[in-house]
């Protein structure tokens, strides 16, 4: 076994879980990630936690939904007792074919979704991370031979964690002291709210509130949003690509949109709801490790030199007590490159230029 | 997808497991019985119940086992409850590697087992059914050709199982009726009380208390046995071959054995406690698909023209209300082969001669 996976696995338990002696851990193994659950299951048991690794098959997914009548039992209870007394979830990322679900028609996606809300709530309720472990499939998605994506893949997750909280350290301060942001690149002039507001730091550990290995960003819930912006790095939304999205905002609302590619997506998501019309998140990405667009937002929103904003739904962490943030069924990120001539100011103070942090 | 793959599924979760809308199933995937599991997944969704796959991989259990310092938690909660909730337990078998935890010290395996007794237990109380995927690994085991062992396989499982289970009701029907069974093949001249024991009609089907898919043999719980008894059929127990393996009966207890391999391994399963010494089982294979000897005793105890004995526990199915059965640790299956000049005797009445019963 490639010694980087062990490594991938210690700093998923140890770094990010936090795992300790006697934890009730859950660990969802995807069809293509069987290796890094074996390194998982070694460190879970040296470290005298409990495991039980469930199957999170594309395939078993797809067989099941398509043959379902679609009336989905509600959060059916033996599932929701174990993620109810599970202190950790896991879930290792690896897929064998990103369109292995592609043909269950989405009714039927969104009614098995619906029924299990419990379920979902009880699993963001423990210490959750998702992590990913290379897969060839992963590889194509990102239009890269598979020997350079697994070195891409560990360049961005296998960091000093510690040093980049602390380096993160330094914008969440600027971020919770400021009032407003303004980010200034090609074919972006953005101004919005940030006061009151609390940052997190995103260090891919839950001891961050930071859900994800890799992470690497520091992100907050702004409002009051005004200006435009250009979306220049290409996604996949809803299987769909989508490329060079422009939005137009007025007091906090997108009042006008295109796209040069997927600009239906980009009408459905705004169509969802209010909420989807304002923005939830505004992440700058601060992972020098993930050093290209490989088409997967666990990488792509943390690149270093990117900042990306949502579409909806805020999180609870950036916002004072009792404040409600900007609700939305969908929270669907878009990101936009801090390249040369970029700016961003908190404030008024410029505190990126060209894509480099005033400390860097 | 080779269509016996579903029609296995199919006969799984409607013979079988009896599978209903809403039942809480758990579908415990080996890390070779993909294939089978997204066709259990489409039939599962088919019939309107509930799907949570675990995956039951034997890298990860050696990998978790060897890493841990041996002090396990008692059943732990999130996994006992899942079970106590479940309705149904269906275990796909399809190991890739039938040495895949040869490396783990036997106490840590014990001990890891020792404190899982309540979820064993919950599990045991649920309707499970245990199947077997074909796989290579299997196959070379059975030492054979895949494809060939694909055959085997379907042809032992894709039975008319209702026929079957009307030919062994004649069986039990004799079973029933009797007081002492006795065997008599090569180097076999056995015989044993079955007085006021119930013989189980084993059909591969919860409704008819079998929990193995395939099934077919006819079992109770032997006392009182006298005699010899030489057992042809080679096996693995404990991970060690074990060949014409001769038990010598006096008032229901081995006085004497000898073995032409694998002594040792008779040796340590007799001194294992009391009761591993007394029979706890007496079943009669009636399986014509299994006609060959495959190393696996979800077949090999099944094939037609075979008797098997086990020591140890005995089953409570078998057995009277109140009255308790044979009482082991282990319940180690032996196989001995019904060929010419064989008979088994009820009461006196030749009920199987040179192999074949008086109704073939």
């Amino acid at each position: 076994m490639d010694e980087r996976v062990r490594e991938h696995a210690r700093t998923l338990v140890d770094w990010s879980a936090r795992i300790e002696a006697g934890d009730d851990v859950v660990v969802q193994v995807d069809e293509g990630a069987h290796d890094l659950a074996v390194a998982v299951a070694a460190h879970l048991g040296t470290r005298g936690a409990n495991l039980l690794s469930t199957y999170s098959s594309a395939e078993l997914r797809r067989a099941y939904l398509r043959a379902h009548d679609g009336a989905f039992d509600a959060d059916p209870e033996y599932e929701l007792a174990m993620y109810e007394r599970a202190d950790s979830v896991l879930i290792l990322k690896g897929s064998t074919n990103t369109a292995g679900t592609a043909d269950v028609p989405s009714e039927r996606r969104q009614a098995h979704s619906k029924a299990r809300r419990a379920i979902r709530e009880a699993r963001l309720h423990t210490d959750w991370v998702s992590t990913q472990h290379p897969t060839r499939a992963m590889a194509q998605q990102a239009g890269m031979a598979y020997e350079a994506y697994e070195d891409f893949v560990y360049d961005a997750t296998l960091r000093d964690w510690e040093a980049l909280a602390e380096e993160q350290a330094q914008l969440k301060e600027l971020l919770d002291a400021g009032d407003t942001v303004r980010i200034v690149t090609d074919g972006t002039d953005l101004t919005m709210s940030i006061e009151g507001r609390t940052a997190v730091n995103s260090a891919a550990s839950v001891a961050y509130d930071s859900h994800n290995l890799p992470s690497g960003e520091v992100f907050t819930a702004p409002e009051g949003t005004e200006g435009v912006v250009t979306f220049d790095v290409p996604m996949t939304i809803q299987g769909r690509r989508v490329r060079d999205v422009e939005l137009t905002f007025e007091d906090g609302v997108v009042v006008d949109f295109a796209a040069e590619q997927g600009e239906a997506v980009i009408e459905e998501v705004l169509a969802t709801d209010d909420g989807a019309r304002r923005l939830g998140e505004l992440g700058i990405g601060m992972n020098r490790g993930v050093d290209r667009v490989t088409d997967n937002i666990l990488f792509d929103e943390k690149m270093g030199g990117t900042v990306h904003l949502a579409l909806g739904r805020a999180y609870d962490a950036c916002l004072p007590d009792g404040v409600a943030g900007n609700d939305s069924a969908v929270h669907e990120d878009l990101i936009t490159t801090m390249g040369a001539g970029s700016r961003l100011e908190v404030d008024g103070d410029v505190v990126q230029e060209d894509g480099k942090f005033r400390w860097e």
